[in-house]
């Protein structure tokens, strides 16, 4: 008796349609974690759909590790595959099935690549200075290393984290639960084959080594943050969880998406300049307890993914399959479309009135979902899925 | 018949006698990698000492994460078979094996916890500024995280990376190889056991996820460090390459070298404060060119590896196995005990003899060695090894 098969098709106006096909790392009940897409409102499993044991594994490394060419491939043989009968054995309604990190994290940096970002935030931690953007700003991609072990799934809750923070009329540093608990709302570039160490990635080539693109919470305590990061950087106050989304969006998916990045002005170094410089044009959206209160733009960015890989590699460091680099907080020109509190809520001075209250920073129980979506072939668009999490209160829980 | 087996015995004054044993992966031509320690000239293949197969592997790491009560053991086992008749297939002499990076690194984290260090620094890179501390310096051990992937076993040449610099001078943002390569000369400390998100390890109970300690150098171009760190810290002045000496020295081989840190005023947060705290007389010596330039004395750090690990924790941020936390460069009271070159030549205005030669910076060809020893039961002293590196002309050769 053959295997029963289904027919599965999806509106054309579908943020999951056969334009997008992400992919993701999904379980049943009672078994183990394995690749999928999403198509729809279903989980399709690709080891059971393409007959690829790559896809068996509780994470995408494995298939991220295989290349450009076999990206490209795969793609296009999921496609056929569900134009075709698909075995109903690989078919699973999405809401049947747990979500996990789709890949195992390696290296994660964030970048700071929103100039209107950088530069509402030099205005707010360093009001007495003569420019809001710091001197580098316009001439390199400014980053930092984060922790990769803090890097979490969608629907993972947030503990409030403890830390030190001194406000400036504080005699010292108190220690406690933080009391500004922020969002970023970023975009998250996944490395699917690295460079060997010495071997920089040159900026034109950049793309045939990014994956894919995921959601990204870089949830920041802000207070914690403002005391520790003089002179190295922030690490505390960031390093407690980082939310990504479920679904990787292939960057096959998002040829349509291209557009130019804003011009950049002072000319950058070469090993920066791309041929036709490229951004995204992917609209966030973020939902503080169930209201969208900002509506961040990819478009606005100032640096490219492409100028960040070449830039993080420029000195020979090596990148990995499952390599992690964050956009930084996404923030366009209007106050709407600033993509963390801080800077929505003008360093809490101006409140956003959510609910009905008017609100700041994040208190216990909030919860925080972005979206986003992006132009698909023709009147299409494709989605990215969610990246939510809410805020439990603070515990002091030793580990023993 | 019988397995031929070997009698082995090393002097008392031999760094690597019964009470070194540290832990390494190493290699026999046409063979695969697998963990040993190191006994006299010897190393001595675990596996096939214990007859267990944990040792059988390319990485510490399986036999890390089995956890503290399990070192405590297998310590004690290999203390009795090596004062026994030793099976000849596991004794290999020194120079016949390759040594390999000894563990996968998880997240690494560089922290700054010398107080000569940090104000040496302030007053080169700030020098205006009113203090050359930080505020928050003695309030918690100020770190980053910095790029797993770049983490090198000694004896991994370091190619002098490209990037972008800027003196005040300069109109614009130059491209080039680094023209102020300088090492830090550093301990790193191996977590064997980590915490899960939200469980803070006790600043008590941090020895017991502490495996043990590495010779560590992070190499830094500080040119590209100076230009890019603000706001966010350094990044690529850092990422190209940081070098890890092949042995890990477990804390269980160090009780004789704990002492007392420097007194820490202002008194530190609970969440920081050890009812004995511990530092260790660990003594480094950095050898330039075959020259012993600098002696850094481990013994002047004001930050316990104790305290790294409970602030780095604090905030509920997990740990694994296989993270790394070096300790920033160490740097004494005098000048021949700073553990930088930018320190050592106050910013390459001061050269130091290297060769008969004044020198300021490392020149292509130029090889640096770190050293270290600690005192054992008695009189025995312990070693550490090296960690090496030569410098090789910049490059720019693009993956492809």
């Amino acid at each position: 008796m053959p295997a029963p098969t289904v027919h599965l098709s999806v509106p054309e106006d579908d943020l999951f349609g056969s334009h997008n096909l992400p992919y993701g790392v999904y379980s049943l009940p009672g078994q183990g974690p394995r690749v999928g897409t999403r198509f729809g409102d279903h989980v399709i499993d690709l080891g059971a759909l393409l007959h690829d044991d790559t896809f068996a594994r509780p994470s995408l490394n494995e298939f991220m590790a295989q290349g450009h060419e076999r990206w490209v491939e795969i793609r296009a043989a999921i496609r056929s595959a569900l134009a075709a009968e698909v075995p109903q054995e690989a078919v699973h309604p999405l809401a049947d099935v747990t979500l996990h990190l789709p890949f195992e994290v390696a290296d994660y940096v964030d970048f700071y690549a929103s100039e209107h970002h950088a530069a509402n935030l030099g205005r707010l931690f360093r009001p007495d200075a003569p420019q809001p953007l710091m001197p580098n700003w316009k001439h390199l991609p400014v980053g930092y290393h984060g922790r990769s072990a803090s890097v979490v799934v969608s629907g993972t809750d947030i503990v409030r984290p403890f830390g030190q923070r001194k406000a400036p009329s504080d005699p010292a540093p108190v220690f406690g639960p933080s009391v500004r608990l922020d969002i970023e709302a970023e975009l998250g570039f996944v490395v699917g084959t690295g460079n060997p160490l010495g071997r920089p990635i040159d900026v034109e080539r950049a793309e045939e080594h990014i994956f894919g693109v995921v959601l990204f919470n870089d949830w920041s305590a802000r207070d914690i943050q403002a005391w520790e990061y003089v002179p190295l950087g922030p690490n505390l106050g960031k390093s407690f969880a980082s939310t990504v989304s479920p679904w990787v969006v292939p960057l096959l998916a998002l040829r349509e998406a291209k557009i130019a990045t804003p011009r950049q002005d002072p000319p950058v170094l070469p090993y920066l300049a791309l041929e036709e410089p490229w951004g995204l044009d992917i609209d966030l959206e973020v939902e503080w307890n169930g209201q969208v209160v900002t509506r961040p733009p990819y478009a606005a960015m100032y640096w490219s993914p492409a100028q960040m890989l070449a830039h993080l590699t420029v000195n020979g460091a090596p990148t990995r399959t499952g390599d992690l680099f964050a956009s930084g907080t996404i923030s366009g020109p209007d106050k709407e479309q600033r993509g963390a509190f801080i800077e929505l809520t003008w360093g809490g001075t101006e409140p956003v009135t959510v609910g009905g209250v008017p609100r700041t920073f994040l208190e216990d129980g909030d919860e925080v979902v972005l979206r986003a979506s992006a132009p698909g072939p023709g009147r299409t668009r494709l989605g990215f899925g969610e990246a939510r999490g809410r805020i439990l209160p603070a515990r002091d829980v030793k580990e023993s």
